[in-house]
C-alpha cells in the first residue's frame, strides 16, 4: 500500500506522521520547531528524522500542514508564530530536501481534511471543522471541496466577529470567535470574571496552589462544580455557539467537528453551544447538524495533510 | 442561440426573464404573485404570461429563484413570505406547467450565480453576492461552485450573527446582520435614532411632508447633509462592514458583490464597509478584495435561474 508522509508545523513543534492510503497513522515523529532558523533548516531536520521512523522508506508524497497562511502555490504569507518563515516556499524547500513533491495547506485547512477523509465522517461532503488551541482556526469542506478562496486563505473562522466593537484580538481586530474561544480567550475570560468576584474556589485554587489558570485548570474546576469555571464555560461556549451557528447559516453543513486542546472540555462546551444554535439557526437549517468532537485529535493536520498529498497524486493522476 | 426562461419568485411579485445562452435578457416580464394562491395557481399563470413574452418561444429550459429555503429535490422547506408554498415541490409543479425542465433555487443563491455568470466578474471563481433588501440574503462562489451545503439551505449571509445578543430578528434569533443592514434593519435605527434627538431634518421631513420612512428618503436626507441620516448610514455600513469582513475571513473571495434596493445608497455605504474591512480582517487577506455594487440590479435573480438552467443542461449533456 502506498504511504505518504504528513507534517504539522507549529510555532513550538513538528509533529510527523507516516500514514497509509487508507489514512491510518503507521508511525509518529515529533521535533522541534526552533522557528527563528527558518524552512529549510526545520525540513532538513525532519528529512533526517523521517528514516527514524519505523516504516517510513518508500513515502510517495509528503503533505504540510502549516500554521499561517499559505498561498496557493505553497508560499508562507502570513504566520505570527514562524515569522522567518514569512515570504519563503515551503513547497519548494520541501520538494528538494524531503525528495518527493509536496503540497502545502495551511494547518487547520489540512486537519479538515483529515477529519472530512478520515475522521468518521464519511459521505459528509458538507463539514466545518474549527479547532480551539490557543488561538482559533479551521477549515470548510464544502460539496466534497475545501473552500480555499482567491489566494487560498479561506477558512478563518477564528477570525468571524462574534461581537461588534467587542473584545480587541490579537489579530487587530475586534469582536473574533478567537478573542472569546479557545485557551487564550477563556483564560481572558476567566481573569476577568475572578477580579469581579474574589474569594471563589478557582481563586483559591489559583493562588493557594499556585498553579496557572489554564483551560484544563478552568474544567477542571467546573467539573468539581465552581461557580465563577461554570460561568467560564458557558461565556466560551455560548461565544462558540454563535460562531458555529453563522457557519451552520452560511455552509449548511452535515457535521461541525470541534478539534484542538480545548475540545477536550467538550462535554462542558457542548449543552451551550447547542442552546445557542438553536436560538440562532433556522430549525429547517439546523435540523440534523451533529457537533462532533474531533476522532482525530493531535493527528488530525499530519493526517490531512498526508491525504492531501494522497489526493493530489490520484487527481494529477485522471 | 438557445434560451432560457429565468423565474424569480417573491413575496409580491414574479419577474420572468427570457435570457439566451450568454445570459442576455431578450425580453422581461411581471405578475402579481397572489401568494396565498399557492404555486400551481402562480406557475399557471407564469405559463400564460409568457408566450405573451416576445421571443419566449423556444425555451430550452427554465430556471426559478424563490424566496425561501428550497431543498435539493425543488421542494420549498421554509418561505416566511409564502407560506402557503411550504412543503410544494416546485421543480416538479414547473415542469409540468411550463412543459420544460426546471431548476430550482433560492433566489439570492440564483442571483449569486446570475452575477457570477454574467455580472461582470468573468473568472471570479471566489465570489459572495449580498442582497440588501427588506431583509438580507445572498449567495456564495467557492471555486467556481455554489455553496449549497447539505440540504441546500446554504449561503444565508443575512443571519450570520454580527452582534451576539444583539437586536433580535425576524427569524426569531439575535443580532442577525439582517436586523442592522438592509432596509427594515435601517429603518429600524433611523427610528431609533430619531426618538433620541428630536427635531432634526430627517424627522421634520417625516412629520411635516408625511413621507414613509424608507432607507431612500434615509439616503436622499443623507445626501443633503442631513446628520442623524447619515449616522444611520454609518451604522448600517459599519455593520454590512463586520459581515462582509467575516464572509472575507471564511471565503477569501476576490469580489463582494452587494445588490437589492438598499445598493441604491452603495456610494454612501462603501466608505464605511471599506472602513470596518481594513479594521477586521488581515491585511494579506483583504489586500485586493474588491468590493462591487452589483451590475445585474433587479435582473440578477431572474438571469441567474436561467443560468443556473442552462448549466444544469450542460453538466446533464457531460
Amino acid at each position: 500500500m502506498r504511504r505518504y508522509l504528513g507534517i504539522d508545523i507549529g510555532g513550538t513543534n513538528i509533529k510527523m506522521a507516516t500514514v497509509d492510503s487508507r489514512g491510518r497513522v503507521e508511525a509518529r515523529g515529533v521535533i522541534e520547531t526552533r522557528a527563528c532558523e527558518g524552512p529549510a533548516v526545520a525540513l532538513r531536520r525532519v528529512a533526517a528524522a523521517v528514516p527514524q521512523l519505523s516504516r517510513a522508506r518508500g513515502v510517495a508524497r509528503a503533505g504540510i500542514g502549516c500554521a499561517g497562511l499559505i498561498d496557493a502555490s505553497g508560499v508562507v504569507r502570513h504566520s505570527p508564530n514562524l515569522p522567518a518563515w514569512e515570504g519563503k516556499h515551503l513547497g519548494r524547500i520541501a520538494r528538494r530536501l524531503l525528495g518527493v513533491d509536496t503540497s502545502v495547506a495551511n494547518d487547520a485547512t489540512a486537519a479538515a481534511w483529515g477529519e472530512y477523509r478520515c475522521g468518521g465522517n464519511d459521505g459528509c461532503d458538507d463539514l466545518v471543522f474549527v479547532t480551539l488551541g490557543t488561538g482559533v482556526g479551521g477549515g470548510v469542506v464544502s460539496g466534497g471541496r475545501l473552500v480555499r478562496g482567491a489566494r487560498n486563505f479561506g477558512g478563518e473562522v477564528g477570525h468571524v466577529c462574534v461581537v461588534k466593537g467587542g473584545r480587541r484580538c490579537h489579530c487587530g481586530a475586534r469582536g473574533c470567535a478567537e478573542a472569546y474561544v479557545g485557551s487564550y480567550g477563556m483564560v481572558r475570560t476567566a481573569r476577568e470574571m475572578l477580579s469581579r468576584r474574589s474569594g471563589r474556589y478557582l481563586a483559591r485554587w489559583v493562588k493557594g496552589e499556585g498553579r496557572r489558570l489554564t483551560p484544563e485548570l478552568v474544567a477542571e474546576a467546573a467539573r468539581s462544580g465552581d461557580a465563577v469555571a461554570r460561568a467560564v464555560m458557558t461565556h466560551a461556549g455560548e461565544h462558540l455557539g454563535v460562531l458555529v451557528a453563522s457557519l451552520v447559516q452560511v455552509f449548511n453543513p452535515e457535521v461541525v467537528v470541534l478539534g484542538g486542546g480545548v475540545s477536550a472540555s467538550f462535554d462542558l462546551l457542548l449543552p451551550h453551544v447547542r442552546r445557542t444554535l438553536a436560538r440562532q439557526v433556522f430549525s429547517a437549517s439546523a435540523r440534523g447538524v451533529r457537533i462532533e468532537r474531533s476522532l482525530l485529535g493531535n493527528d488530525a493536520t499530519a493526517v490531512g495533510a498526508a491525504m492531501l498529498a494522497r489526493d493530489t497524486e490520484r487527481e494529477a493522476k485522471k
